[in-house]
């Protein structure tokens, strides 16, 4: 049941209130993958220049991800730079360098054509496309995707929808998107264009999982300490897709499950830079977190007696 | 197992992009009776001026909330008027016009006295450890209040805070009393300084309620309508308290229900203008609200096999 995810390898420089990163790991590949590897073996691909520190993805290689299917291009890789105000809450983007990632053009080994389960990480919907035409006949697709799509490649973004399983956005994309405030008239909309489910992400308070069959909501996992937001929704996506891929199982009572294990990688990204958090990270600890998630929204109905 | 409640009693004026009203019932005291009394019955203290309808308390009465404790005063009632946006993610202030409210000084009826649930809605701290003063041996208070006493009496709300058993303030109410930023270090700031519980609400999102034997999550109730997102708070506190009056129940199992009970109050506010839709509101539409928080928030976690 393999697991195949399409997206950026890049090099992000962050500051925080917290200390700063200078070309450290990152990008929606790298951050899917480190995720998902906990859960099941990934496939990416990607591209990166000739400058990328090659050596330092072998924390990846040792993970399980194959990252046969990333390209090596002439050129300097994909560079991101940002900075975050004092309570996470806001991130001013310092500087955005494409590189080779401007002229990237997935090329899907024949290996991974068979691949199960597919994750769309956010890059032009015309690219995500091409990457459905390479691929056999996967169980389960996935997306994300961001304003400067919604906006300027609309109409190829919707063609993709048609196309995919599951989106996964933040609040304000699916706003955008919908063009409706609400969100769950906004998810409704969205369920009418294509996707069977969507994922409403919500930063530091949860997630929202709606279908035809129902609605699910999933708290952030509770942290003291945040360091880094930056890879908590790529992270969110590869425990999503991840355990979806571990357990074959694509049907709405598994992806609430798949939602808590999301929402459990997520927690994880933000309390280290970079993708630092999961190299150390056990599996034991992924079951102990998400196993945390019962007892946070847990209580107890008893039979209602009316005294009043 | 009585339970009363302190706080305003107003005449709302309230613009959505949904329409307005002019007058209308408001003012914590009445969000909460409002909504407790679908639980259990209340009695309320508060202040009005000669002008108030009061023909209009009768929807009150009718639901068993006791108003004999409700002052009349010469001069003009609270009234308060204000505007959201079109999202109603913001809104603004157009007008207080404190009136009687400005002079009040409670004075709690001898036969309240003997209240075993307690609410201090938002009015100056000085005000609520009065009303602590008048009351015999409640066994639980919980507390609102706002920046504007965080900010401006600091030490007597420090006190009050010694006296109480939860805390009911939203997210940047908790970030501005404890003077950091994350909420959960928020809470655990506050339960060093009091109360056995801190209730964070984050509008839209959820609340979370945070004690020393752990956390606890409620969503909010996802609404595909909202009106008018007045009072939500006030009826959140008001089902809360119903339910622990109810039950008599004070443990921290107990309050994880409440939590519910409060949430699904806060949804029933917000989907009318003013008190509205508890008008309308019968014990099995509550039942079966409070219910679906369940099908909500459920996951089953079956026994992880690692196939990684």
């Amino acid at each position: 049941m393999s697991l195949l995810v399409v997206g950026s390898v890049a090099l992000d420089s962050v500051q925080t209130p917290f200390g700063s990163t200078a070309d450290a790991l990152g990008g929606s590949a790298v951050f899917f993958s480190m995720a998902a590897s906990l859960l099941h073996p990934v496939q990416v691909v990607g591209v990166v220049g000739n400058d990328y520190p090659m050596d330092r993805l072998e924390r990846m290689t040792k993970r399980g991800i194959d990252l046969t299917g990333v390209e090596h291009a002439q050129g300097e890789s994909f560079r991101w730079k940002g900075k975050y105000s004092y309570d996470l809450q806001n991130r001013e983007t310092l500087e955005t360098r494409l590189g080779v990632f401007a002229e990237f053009k997935p090329q899907i080994p024949k290996e991974f054509r068979g691949a199960r389960h597919v994750f769309l990480g956010n890059i032009d919907p015309e690219l995500q496309i091409s990457v459905l035409d390479q691929v056999d006949d996967p169980a389960l697709v996935a997306c994300d995707t961001m304003n400067y799509w919604i906006e300027g490649k609309r109409d190829v973004l919707m063609e993709l929808l048609r196309r995919v399983d599951v989106l996964l956005v933040n609040d304000a994309e699916a706003r955008q998107l919908s063009g409706d405030w609400n969100i769950y008239r906004a998810a409704r909309w969205i369920l009418t264009h294509g996707p069977r489910f969507v994922v409403v992400k919500q930063g530091e308070y949860g997630a929202v999982l709606v279908g035809a069959d129902g609605i699910f909501y999933v708290p952030a996992y509770p942290l003291e300490q945040v360091f880094d937001p930056t890879g908590a929704g790529d992270s969110f996506a590869g425990g999503f897709l991840g355990h979806v891929a571990r357990s074959g199982d694509t049907s709405g009572e598994n992806l609430r499950r798949a939602m808590v294990y999301g929402s459990a990688m997520g927690s994880f990204a933000v309390e280290a830079f970079s993708v630092d958090r999961f190299d150390e990270l056990t599996p034991d600890e992924v079951t102990e977190r998400v196993r945390a998630f019962s007892e946070l929204v847990r209580f107890d109905m008893p039979p209602v007696t009316e005294s009043a």
